[in-house]
């Protein structure tokens, strides 16, 4: 196991020793319950996840169903986002019986943590979070919620509650598992003596490709452009021939030059693990109309098992509810237990 | 029971409410473990509490562990600090067969509703706040601790997660209240639409008498100017005997132009139970030598049976920690119930 330690390992080593020794690393991530999630999540992070999780590595995903509270049309659907989130993951290959899918409002020794956690942070530290900074700077700073506010150290309990040691992360998502490693090494030297209650999580950087949605720009659920994990052949279809592309016909792999050529030249090889510019290379004149069909097939291909495996989940919603309220249950246990030795080092157990 | 009142209610008429139907009240009070209670706790608020106990309303009682964590000195001592206020309150009377003293960090439910409730306030109300007004006045506004400035979303939970409909404040403290009234507000109305969740909870205002120190500032704790009602009465004599009175020898009940004479005067007719002008007239050009040694007998007297019931308590750790125990058991098992009734109104129970 990793715990405390002054320097930060790259990914590559990080990768070397989670090979040799993958039941020493236990991984937290997770996602918010917007929506359905798309191919840029899938390639993004959760073909990673599902990969380690494969390796042996112990993972935990949170639904982070109060972190959504604030937005009005995302909380009257609730229930059903959470359901479809679940969906998801399992159609990805999210296994329960050797990973944890749990609901933040199911774990109240989880955010219970809060507390402790935000005693050990300031109000400048918070506003300094990349996610925080984004929403101040989308509203005005008074009008953005205390939850959203203080969604750093929420973050930090969801890394923390578990001990998770690896948070696979983008670039730029750093700054946010920064404040998750000042919470640690802040308990650890207040409460702890020095003494590693918590350990330091370490950053493993992925570097995830970026897929642009139909429109050219970041594929996003807001945006329209995305296409589903859960989408159907014909609608996947659909979307690609809608595609936007550019006017010239001979088919390159060039994301600095021809960023939506590119993105669907990327999208094709990530389907069928292979080099992109192979990929563009054999289809060279053939031009964006051969493109577009060699994509669609290698996606629709690519997921279908897994969106044979969602629909067959989304018949059992009871297996869905069981899938979170057991992991529910075995997140909270796990909480409990951390929460208890948190307690511990501060005192606070009378 | 009182519910959503668009109207607030004066303090008379609440109390003539009370005399009516107490068990049809609930109160939450509180206060921060930082070492004992004194006499100025004791004519403020304390026995208002046991005042109301002993009328039949239902008291919540919490010692708000998690809110000293940030003041280091406090929190080395944290679990000797809650022990002593448990003692001040067995000993003024609170009975834990009929109240509830429960300390924050054993009642994970109270401190989950933190979350719904922080969505419902903004960073504006947030620093409105007067205790996270005067901390950003005190240290800079950025090196306040997150813990500090979501105080107020934490202060609604303590009250409403028992679903209590008074909270006994002074003139100054209303805008804390406020702030619950509010969350109870926006919750019912965005989640309950418009059915009554959470209570909004009335103000019962308390004429509290204003005792200064020895040093005639305001009775504190930290400024060591306070009379602890553990304190001996040899103690109590000598802190009387130095207290700080004025040159003229005629002792008068004038608050506004002989305030250390009189705040003595009000010490010794509110242990007696008198009029403080009588208790002044009573002794008149006997001077302040008579005034200490009638205020010292007169304080002693009315203390001895508590600081005999807490040097019996203080005999049985077991009881105490028994107490806070069983506290935090039975607010657990309220904070549940309202915990899972918020849930279900947000959509939260999958």
């Amino acid at each position: 196991m990793l715990g405390v330690r002054a320097a930060r390992l790259r990914s590559a080593e990080l990768e070397e020793l989670i090979r040799r020794d993958p039941r020493g690393f236990r991984i937290s991530t997770g996602d918010r319950p917007t929506g359905r999630l798309h191919l840029g999540h899938y390639f993004g992070t959760l073909h990673n996840r599902v990969r380690l999780q494969n390796l042996g590595v112990e993972l935990f995903v949170v639904v982070a169903d109060y972190q959504v509270l604030t937005d009005r049309d995302v909380a009257d659907r609730l229930a059903e986002h959470v359901e479809e989130l679940v969906l998801d993951y399992l159609a990805v290959g999210v296994d329960p019986a050797r990973s944890t899918i749990f609901a933040h409002s199911a774990v109240p020794a989880l955010n219970q943590l809060l507390l402790p956690f935000l005693s050990l942070v300031s109000v400048a530290e918070l506003s300094r979070n990349p996610t925080v900074k984004d929403e101040i700077a989308h509203s005005r700073r008074s009008a953005v919620s205390g939850l959203m506010f203080t969604y750093p150290a929420h973050q930090a309990a969801d890394i923390l509650f578990c001990k998770a040691n690896l948070v696979p992360v983008g670039q730029d998502q750093l700054p946010h598992l920064e404040l998750s490693r000042v919470v640690a090494r802040r308990l650890n030297n207040r409460y702890g003596g020095g003494r590693a209650v918590l350990p330091e999580p370490e950053a493993l950087l992925s570097a995830a490709p970026l897929l642009l949605g139909t429109d050219g720009a970041k594929m996003s659920k807001s945006r329209g452009n995305a296409i589903a994990l859960a989408a159907g052949a014909d609608e996947t279809a659909r979307l690609i021939r809608g595609a936007r592309t550019d006017a010239e016909r001979h088919i390159t792999y060039a994301p600095a030059t021809r960023p939506e050529v590119s993105s669907l030249v990327l999208l094709t090889a990530l389907c069928l693990g292979r080099d992109p510019r192979q990929v563009a290379d054999d289809i060279g004149g053939a031009g964006a109309s051969a493109l577009k069909a060699a994509a669609t097939e290698a996606v629709n291909e690519h997921l279908a098992p897994m969106r044979a495996r969602r629909a067959m989940y989304a018949e059992d919603r009871g297996h869905v509810r069981r899938v979170l309220r057991e992991g529910g249950e075995r997140a909270n246990a796990i909480a409990e237990t951390t929460l208890r030795e948190v307690r511990a080092a501060m005192g606070t157990l009378y």
